[in-house]
């Protein structure tokens, strides 16, 4: 059971609806992630009250550990983490290329060396289906490979994998009759940084007619010219009715500006990585708790924010909790850089609702980023 | 403001309220250790749900970091923490004798080197109240010496120097008239294992009138047979319709063991402690949920618990999140333990109100114990 529906238009900015098995997702949306099926630190409970409705977890982390058979055997991802809303996962396809050792490319598909053991395994896109399966996400994602963006050779040689890999593992769902109708599988759009190249992948991977499309491949390393350009390519090629997700994107600025051009969906671990570095999100930039000059600061870390730690806690508190390297500054911190991001969706939702998106986005952008004329 | 009354007892067993400036505490009472102003991982609005009244905090590791002279400035420690119940706060006695190095221990105080930096700081009893009337908790502690419990010949000499300074904190405290309004200050009978030393420090300490007594030196390295038997003979020595609270005992069955000869108060780091080491409370003993043995099942930690982890997720998932090593486990074993901790209080509460402690003590620690004839 999966469907979308675009509510409505304001510009390029669109507000819709995912409605899954495990319950409707307003978009745009930002999804948490729980790598390793845990968003670090903070407990389901907890990623309901800031608003999350769905999640990202990865599949490279939960095959290596605990597994994904013992995952299918605990009653899937949904029943084993506690978590009854909606999950998307990852294809492992980006881990492989990022975080193993030793791996060997083939059109068949890849192999690896665990970064926690070195064991070996391999990984085809029959197999990311399998996996995918067992883990049992309500939307689930095409095994691709991960280029760097700006290499040419190599981005030309692996789109003709993503794509021959696409069509396998969109025959290799259709297969599986009862996962393929409650869970949901998603193309996405490589090429790099390479404007061709993009369009070629689009064509493709529209063909494939899945139910949403990815754009993939900019989160790594790539300049913001080149996302923006890519993003402002990919509204005209992809299907108006379908969702767009723009993975692995995260900064409040470029959820803003990606909503602008007509993406759905986000995901990060951005909230949370940054907690972890004592950073965090306010209405004004972002600012480092970890600072002497907030020691006796009485202020929550952002006064507009409605978060748990913004309504009970002060800055001074949170310092010193970081300062000595006490766990719950974690958990505050990554309550709160989740609660900023979810409703600053919720906050764009409304603009678009309204009919009021670039006055909202412009406005929001002026002050987060100290500039009174920030582009959108 | 601060009242203790003895509502009800069973044999040894007491039922009792202590009433403090920010709520009742029903005796038998767990006390969780939230030593750097925040209980290890666990939000105060889970201490609240997992039924803590009272916290204790260290003067020690406040005085230190982030000092109580900002804590005062920001409002007294219960603002700063974000925690409205009761807190205690220890004398720093303790943690200046088996954290710092370099001590010198002299009539007036002690001077040390911080174990975190090096530097050098004196603490004497009056300085002590000081640091914890800048603190604010509803209970304050006298400070002392804590010498190794067998050695007989420097348990003499500390014991008159603790003497000799509860009189002192006494006296500072006295002066400070709206603090000592505001905060109970307890005494603290030392002795170490000797009977006629323990004896002497009772007769001695309970001469000073103090509002409640404490039970120091029996958590650091004496067998049990000592602690019962130094318990057992506090029992006639201490003030029947004053609060009696045994310092860092925090094993069920010395709970257990400790209520049944009239022990009203307890505190202890152990539910944090055991969590970050894998090992849980459960009805029929510790378990460590590391094991491999937990990595499918399907149960609670403990099927009895009323915990939120326990009415969420399984011993499958928590060993998943401790053997990869994801903070969430921390956390889901901490509300657990100290849950359990907290219930057993409960229970005790109500049995004793029932007129049923010996049973329900006798088949609480039977099971636990695996024992059929576990001795209370």
């Amino acid at each position: 059971m999966f469907s979308f529906q675009l509510l409505q238009t304001d510009g390029r900015a669109r507000l819709g609806r995912l409605c899954t098995s495990h319950g409707e997702i307003h978009t745009p949306v930002f999804m948490p992630v729980g790598t390793q099926a845990t968003v670090k630190g903070v407990p389901p409970r907890d990623l309901v009250d800031v608003g999350a409705s769905i999640l990202l977890s990865n599949t490279y982390h939960l095959y290596l550990r605990p597994g994904d058979d013992l995952i299918a055997r605990r009653g899937g991802l949904h029943h084993f983490m506690g978590w009854n809303a909606a999950i998307l996962t990852d294809s492992g396809g980006f881990q492989v290329f990022s975080l193993s050792e030793m791996r060997a490319v083939d059109e068949d598909g890849v192999t690896f060396k665990s970064h926690l053991d070195g064991s070996m395994h391999r990984i085809t896109p029959e197999k990311s289906i399998h996996i995918q399966h067992n883990l049992g996400a309500d939307i689930i994602m095409c095994f691709d490979e991960c280029p760097p963006p700006g290499d040419r050779e190599y981005n030309e040689i692996a789109l003709r994998r993503t794509h021959a890999w696409a069509a396998r593992c969109r025959d290799a769902h259709a297969r599986a009759g009862d996962a393929a109708n409650r869970q949901a599988l998603f193309g996405i759009v490589q090429g790099g940084a390479f404007a061709d190249l993009r369009e070629q992948s689009a064509q493709f991977i529209t063909s494939l007619d899945f139910p949403g499309y990815a754009i993939g491949g900019l989160a790594v390393g790539e300049t913001k010219d080149v996302t923006f350009r890519v993003i402002d390519q990919m509204d005209s090629l992809l299907p108006t009715h379908k969702p767009r997700y723009l993975m692995g994107v995260g900064e409040p600025t470029d959820l803003l500006r990606a909503v602008a051009r007509g993406v759905d969906m986000f995901d990060c671990v951005l909230p949370t990585r940054l907690a972890r570095h004592a950073a965090a999100f306010t209405r004004d930039g972002r600012i480092n708790l970890r600072s002497k000059s907030y020691a006796e600061d009485e202020a929550p870390i952002d006064s507009d924010c409605d978060c748990y730690t913004c309504r009970h806690f002060t800055r001074a508190y949170i310092r010193h909790l970081l300062h000595v390297g006490e766990m719950l500054g974690l958990y505050l911190m990554s309550v709160h850089n989740l609660r900023f991001l979810l409703r600053l969706m919720e906050a764009a939702r409304t603009a678009i609702a309204e009919r009021r998106y670039t006055a909202f986005a412009s406005a929001w952008l002026a002050r987060y980023e100290h500039s009174p004329n920030a582009a959108i």
